[in-house]
């Protein structure tokens, strides 16, 4: 039986623009489209071309896409006026994307009481607008904005403004629950009318949103009754509740029945690999904490915390996973705590190049300074470079490379000769290496002489002089720094992760914590070198140099690891040398 | 027409604390069980009598219950025993609730992996135990385990479970899709034909987890194929992806047809305005970050940011709310983002206390400073004060109250006397003020001796001696401090928002941008400083108090905007002078 094909339209750049909160930079919308595009999103909407300059100098600078249709949003021309003299339509078709998407009203309450217009008025600016669309060859998409409780309200208005789109020759008319207040059962009969008063689904696309926590279900209701476009964000990012998540919806039109062997999209089961990175990508990028409790791309969504789950996992993954977590790019976790918990460091040191064998002790010790420093606010999840420090200090494996005797920052702010204020921070770091006592000092000027603040210039002083050890780290380089406020224990910390890169593009991430910021940060950047030393296998003190016990640089988690920058360009406040 | 009766059956205290990271204390079980019943939740899981010293001891110490019926959880004898002579049957019986559930495999596969036992002794075990239970006098619940899994692999087996159940006299029969990955229409199908096989609809309960997001939807399924039970957890706690979120799926049920004329529940529609309040509760009490998004009580769940929709909003609110905020306790949020047009901003103005005329040229010039700086990495949609300091600014509604000269922050780490690491910050501020030049000093450590950095160290500095304008300050405390990396421009740059409070429990937000981490925190710092003093009408310098031009307090958005902080008592690194 030959498939049919579902298309997916992704909203984030223009809907989950919406989001409290989330404001994307340029950078972030060029990185986001081609993100979609790489997963094989068959529609991209890029913004509003002169809402805003952020959306407008998108539109300028397009990333190149590889098969996604790059669509800008806009709205139905206003009355009396023809849609060739709407600027602000024609600010929208400027942007040159072959498809364009205007958002139109389709409840007659909203025509008089938001637009003040008469019905009339309404449906010749929807025809027009799109037939004026068509006439300059886009690909037309019309936002049937409040149409489930316009179609409740009064149905054949509704209708009409639909074949009003149709008639106009629009290749996707959207079903847009806009208040998101509509429950499936709703929108399958709705739906089904639509279809049945003349709009075919091989036209019909389908915009919920989640105010009542049914934006997944009243999608897959859509398309179980004929709709064959669906509208999403990732992460189900957008206004209030947000919109149809399709990190979500993706993996179940894929992965499951009856729609796995009735349709097709453009994103591959293959493709599917790539879902738990995305959505990853995206949170970094936002700098928002993962939703643990996500379906399929959760850090919890394969975790097995019930000791009798946890126990038939482990005679039979399939007896509580309703998918298998790799398929979507995801991982098991099973509790450290239990047996299971040995078996998963066990895999995880070897990731790191260290075999420990089964039942040895040392493997409790680790376990226990793992839970220890968590309950302290420490979070290995991603840090790796650190977890793999913890434990080969643990198992012995670790030289004691250099002492930090003491360091020293100061954050200054004053007027400077021009009577302008300007800010300047400086580090002093004494180290004990090799019995020599060095000290180096660094300023947090970058080369255009903007103060890049105290960790720039705490990571700049320590790297500066390393005796024996600088030609390791030379080539060393912080790529980004993010701060989360937690809990340790009973009192609020700070929580630094720092990733750094070396010259042949290995990339590590390390972790400090306390509740001085700068503290935390020297911690994570003290880490991120000795990372460095061990994975190079810089000889101890007063040795010769030995290659480290480490696996192949390509099989590193780290340099596996999605790329997680949360800013673009420099990091702040603790920039590369 | 009269209504039919759901029931709703809450096991956050059982399913809830597989959730990762969550570990009820007896204290907690007992708010959360005093919290249900005053909700109106017909019937409290408790947890499992036996499986864990907190359990048995909340089943020791249940606290006064109005009128919900206390449940104790357990499993189906094992099989090659009595009911009565099997131990762990006995301690969920020896708990002395009026109801006990036991939960028993339904799905043949389980049978013989999990328990390796024969089908039949399986349909013996369920039948025996829940007779058991029925003979001393117990309300008698069966959570028929896996059982869509297990219907759709051999209908007929699943059916003789659940059978054997009712025989037994069971009250309720619970449909669980213990791995969460059935879909709605499965759950509408399969709940029909097990009514058509002889499980009336009024002994049905349904209990779903949300591993594809569809577990709010499953549950409406399930109710309109027959079921009357509804089983979930407060904010959809529980293993994995977790359960079905009662908080959201509550006001469906009493707000949305056809449920709202067709069904009653214990919670009442009056009732529903504790909703919000219980759901952030449970996140302080678990200090949980409370999800924005969520649907009815989140945060954002009624925030309007797009222009469009916030300027119809304000002509008339059910535009773009699918129900009014205050039934379910929550409210309505207009933010200010670069999205923002000036109708959005005039509201937005009116809640700060300022009117501004329609079409006043400011109202343009403040807008592009908030694009201006929103440009620059600023967020003004929760630095509600930050935004009003802008405002008053460019309507020359601003006093110069005093003027930042310089300020200077040192961290210093190195060894005490006892030879341990130990760090101290240490901050000086210059300002100027009613002519005068004051220089604060004060230092990082806290009551306990502890050191919480230098945000702290500046915050106490500054707000150590403003002179005349000492006493508007003195009740201020720094109560939460967020740190995002952000993009400025083409530049990555920190961006701080840190949340005041006052005597009056008064709370703002303020926000600092710069790639100096301290700078942008001192910024915030100054900010909150500022807003008091424009709030409490601060004299102008050498002018004598005059009352500001302001909105009531209990009116500002910000005293009524919800704490979103996961750090609970002191901030880190920028904790209370």
């Amino acid at each position: 039986m030959t498939r049919e094909r579902l298309y997916l339209f992704d909203t984030t750049l223009r809907d989950g623009q919406q989001t409290q909160g989330v404001q994307f930079s340029l950078a972030e919308k060029q990185r986001i489209a081609s993100l979609l595009d790489g997963l094989g999103i068959d529609q991209i909407e890029g913004g509003w071309p002169g809402a805003n300059p952020t959306d407008s100098a998108f539109f300028e600078a397009v990333p190149p896409l590889s098969r996604a249709t790059m669509t800008a949003f806009g709205m139905t021309k206003r009355a009396g006026r023809s849609a060739a003299n709407d600027d602000v339509l024609a600010a929208v078709l400027n942007a040159n994307t072959p498809a364009v998407c205007l958002v139109g009203k389709t409840h007659d309450f909203h025509v008089s009481t938001a637009l003040g217009i008469t019905l009339e008025e309404n449906l010749e600016n929807i025809g027009a607008s799109l037939a004026h669309c068509v006439a300059q060859g886009r690909e037309a998409l019309f936002d049937a904005e409040h149409f489930f409780d316009g179609y409740k309200a009064n149905p054949d208005y509704a209708l009409s403004c639909l074949l009003a789109a149709r008639d106009a020759g629009t290749r996707w008319i959207v079903l847009c629950d806009t208040n998101g207040g509509t429950l499936p059962s709703e929108v399958a009969r709705i739906t089904a009318e639509v279809i049945a008063a003349g709009i075919p689904g091989d036209r019909l696309g389908i915009h919920t949103h989640n105010d009542t926590g049914n934006a997944i279900a009243n999608t897959l209701a859509a398309i179980d009754a004929g709709a064959r476009q669906v509208q999403g964000t990732l992460n189900g990012l957008g206004e209030r509740c947000g919109n149809a998540n399709l990190i979500s919806i993706i993996p179940t039109l894929l992965l499951k029945e009856p729609y796995a062997s009735r349709y097709e999209t453009g994103v591959t089961v293959d493709g599917l690999k790539g879902l738990t990175r995305a959505s990853r990508l995206l949170d970094d990028m936002l700098n928002r904490v993962p939703v643990k409790s996500a379906p399929y791309v959760g850090a919890s969504a394969f975790a097995h915390k019930a000791g009798l789950h946890a126990s038939a996992i482990l005679k039979d993954p399939s007896t509580y996973e309703h998918v298998e977590p790799g398929i979507v790019g995801n991982a098991r976790i099973i509790p450290m705590s239990n047996q299971a918990g040995q078996s998963n460091l066990r895999g995880r040191l070897a990731e790191a190049g260290l075999s420990v064998e089964k039942g040895d002790p040392r493997l409790a010790a680790i376990l226990d300074e793992i839970k220890l420093r968590e309950d302290a606010g420490y979070s290995y999840d991603t840090a790796q470079a650190s977890f793999e420090l913890l434990a080969r200090r643990t198992l012995g494996l670790l030289p004691d490379y250099f002492e930090v005797k003491r360091y020293k920052v100061t954050v200054e702010r004053r007027r400077n000769k021009r009577n302008q204020m300007v800010s300047l921070s400086e580090a002093v770091v004494v180290v004990k290496v090799g019995g020599e006592k060095v000290m180096s000092v660094s300023e947090s000027l970058d080369a255009s002489g903007m103060d890049r603040g105290p960790v720039n210039a705490l990571s700049k002083a320590l790297a500066k002089d390393l005796g024996p050890y600088q030609s390791y780290i030379d080539d060393m380089k912080l790529v980004d720094f993010k701060v989360r406020i937690t809990n340790g224990g009973t009192e609020a910390v700070t929580r630094v992760i720092i990733d750094s890169e070396d010259g042949e593009g290995r990339r590590w991430s390390t972790v400090g914590v306390s509740a001085n910021i700068v503290d935390a940060s020297f911690e994570a950047l003290l880490d991120a070198v000795w990372w460095k030393l061990a994975r190079d296998g810089a000889p101890a003190p007063g040795r010769s140099a030995h290659p480290a016990n480490t696996a192949p640089t390509d099989t590193s988690p780290d340099s596996t690891a999605p790329n997680d920058t949360a800013a673009s360009g420099t990091a702040p406040d603790g920039a590369p040398a």
